[in-house]
């Protein structure tokens, strides 16, 4: 950017670095999601093709960027925590935020066709992004357990909707009206005595949405594998990028994963 | 987003409104894109398929927000315009800034086959974003001749650097060597003396970049195409989304569209 | 701030610069001065004593900051408007607010015992303060017409109220029941009927509120007082910082100073 | 403030809350002290009456804002934490910051006849004022220990400079020369040396500056002064706002003061 009359205009550019030593994350949405599944006719209540492409994409996110420890999603939605102590990009808001979200979405439309084999992508989908700064660990866990609650009850609700409409011929109106009010042991209930669906044999997957984590690489007979000396010359086992569907609300998961809260 | 005992964690999410009454200028940058220009073999010092891609991305962020007045793009990066008076997502900044640059680059990822026919995207690009706020008319005006400016010096610069590697056969450490310290008339000499280059005869679209902005729709008579009733019930004008590689550093051009600093 | 060890936590600080070429303004507003008017027996609707104190603080501000072009002031508020190109304190948003607010907060407890000679001053009274940005001539004039269509509204309603309590031996209570729901032509009519008081006649003071500005110097003969060369050689006419108490709503106003929008 | 037509203005005021869960530390630093004590003949390298008066200002700040668990001060500058679930004035940034800043001046100027009997306060000596978030305990730890290791820098400086100029009878610019470069153990060699003056003996007040903290209020026989039940029915022991001028880098302190970083 040289050095015309007008540049003092930079100037206007004002500096948004983020605070200190507080968790970074950084939530995607997708944009207009209902009426683009509709469009490209995703299945109901799960399209799995579509889950494997967000996890693709979530996944090429934390490939680049390394900083990341932990994603989370669900749906159309992925959430990406950053180690406390980052400084990717100075820690500046706009340049993290547009980053992420661009790399998520690129990687989105380039990757369609390989999980959606003989679908036409008619137009290209958006998705909109938010950085909330957490600044404990109790806060961080949390949010992550926030979205995972809100899994279950959306799925729950739209397997029992779905089921509803699907086998039980009701309209969507109908369905609605039928959950209105009613709570999750009714709506296992319903799912089970209606449709004979046992809601904990539905896949996991759906049930507690994606957890992608760094597991470390493991030899075949269960030994760390030491890789090359890192800077500093420690040996560090490497990692390797990997989607889960489990729980994390329970500290197991953060107990056995101490690495993603602890810088 | 239901309500577990989790959900309290939104109230870390921050209100991020951008102030009333200025213009918000939004430029995207594409990421490692000297990198990604080679991978693919762009011509140098410019490939109108990758410039003609880039435009597209940008009217297909202009067709979807309707308060963007003009853009201007050269190389790898696009500047947006907003009208000072928009209310577009409440103006809140985060939701602008990711929903324009995610549009963008999903577009650019789509619209890649039709611009690069036979050539194999490798990987996804990706683009930043920042949003600049700008007060009044004059720095607005100022920005966009920043870039413009900005496009004139990189071009004649690249259109000479090319011109000796390619023609000249120097390598490019020589061809930096060369320029060091040239200013323009130098190098509008160099190009014209040793590979009969005139400057000027470089099309517009290298030398001006792309100015998109919303043309008004007239009839093959050349009269208003007056189209229906809006909100309001006054007939409005129809406009298209429209490619032009023009000046706007001249008072000309903002005296024919004052639309675009209007409201 | 000497470097040990603990230095690091400066990091912490972040910038926070004020958008360039936009009017800045701040206003400041008593804490809790309801209870200190009543614990220091302000005379009621309105002290004069308290007001020309009010404008002495306010004064002293814009004697120390000279960007400042115009107050205004009614109450226990100010509010104050520095120039659009100003440049103090680098545009620093917290510096820029606490200096002027605390050296209003001392100059009102400093000067209290001129102002209220024999009146002990039981505790110290402080004041918050906040800025707002405006970007553009109108919005300013419309803030400033705000503030003072809130004196008139106030005042009008104060007057009638205290008219009511003082002469005509109501309650509180009483007072303000018979004013609710009651228009400013029925406020005048209630003054003028039963307390024979021209609202009109109220001192402009009262009615118009605190207006300072720096006016020029003149001579006794009417002539600018042309004083010193300022840098660059320029004579400049000198100013005083002059309060008055005058309508700013109309053009008049700020056709006669061009200066307070102008830079 | 009432609705006139210009009220719409109030939309451009731009929320500003602090993130949650985060220490706010709020420190608060004179104007031009150095002027102003000369102006008002303060004692070099302390003057004990200026020390106490910002040691007065500062627990009257206490005083009022409940939810300031610790105030460290030295010099003419004064830091304030926060627990870090404050929810004053619903943490907005403005009000919180100036509030403080209002009242430490106000009652600065309020108290100066009290510490300086028979001195004449010249004019209103001001501060500003900067709130720091600091998310963890050990930055909040941290952030303390630089500002009292920073004290015994200056005062070690400023004592050996002053017995150099008011005992050595040497300029302040001889001074200076004399101290440049020297370590802490040749100022105090220099101290003891030349000016038998033991550095260690130098009253606490100057070489840790002045730390204020609630302390337990307890009865005559050392048990705590029980007092009456607050919210919720619970006894709580009451505190006082007390001035201590001891170390708090090492964990001792904190360690006995649990309360202020607990919440």
């Amino acid at each position: 950017m040289a050095g015309s009359k007008f540049a003092y205009v930079r100037n206007f550019e004002l500096p948004d670095p983020l605070l200190q030593e507080t968790y970074i994350v950084l939530r995607i949405d997708g944009h207009s999601f209902h009426r683009f599944s509709e469009d490209h006719e995703f299945a109901k209540p799960n399209d799995v093709r579509a889950l494997q492409l967000m996890d693709e994409a979530a996944s090429s996110v934390m490939e680049t960027f390394t900083d990341i420890t932990l994603a989370f999603g669900e749906s159309d939605e992925f959430s990406f925590l950053f180690k406390r102590s980052t400084s990717v990009y100075n820690r500046r808001h706009a340049k993290i935020l547009t980053s992420v979200v661009s790399q998520f979405t690129a990687s989105y439309v380039f990757n369609w066709a390989k999980h959606f084999p003989g679908v036409n992508l008619k137009y290209p989908p958006s998705f909109d992004g938010r950085i909330v700064l957490y600044p404990t660990e109790k806060v961080v866990r949390d949010y992550f357990s926030w979205r995972q609650a809100d899994t279950h009850i959306n799925n729950l609700y739209n397997t029992a909707f779905w089921a509803l409409v699907q086998e039980g011929k009701q309209t969507t109106a109908q369905a609605h009206e039928a959950l209105r009010g009613t709570n999750s042991a009714q709506k296992n209930q319903l799912l089970f005595e209606r449709f004979g669906v046992n809601y904990n044999s539905v896949p996991e997957r759906m049930r507690k949405g994606s957890v992608i984590v760094r597991e470390e690489v493991v030899n075949e007979d269960g030994s760390p594998d030491v890789g090359n000396k890192g800077k500093g010359g420690k040996k560090r086992v490497p990692t390797r990028v990997t989607v889960l569907h489990c729980d994390l609300i329970r500290d197991e998961f953060w107990r056995e994963r101490p690495y993603i809260l602890l810088e």
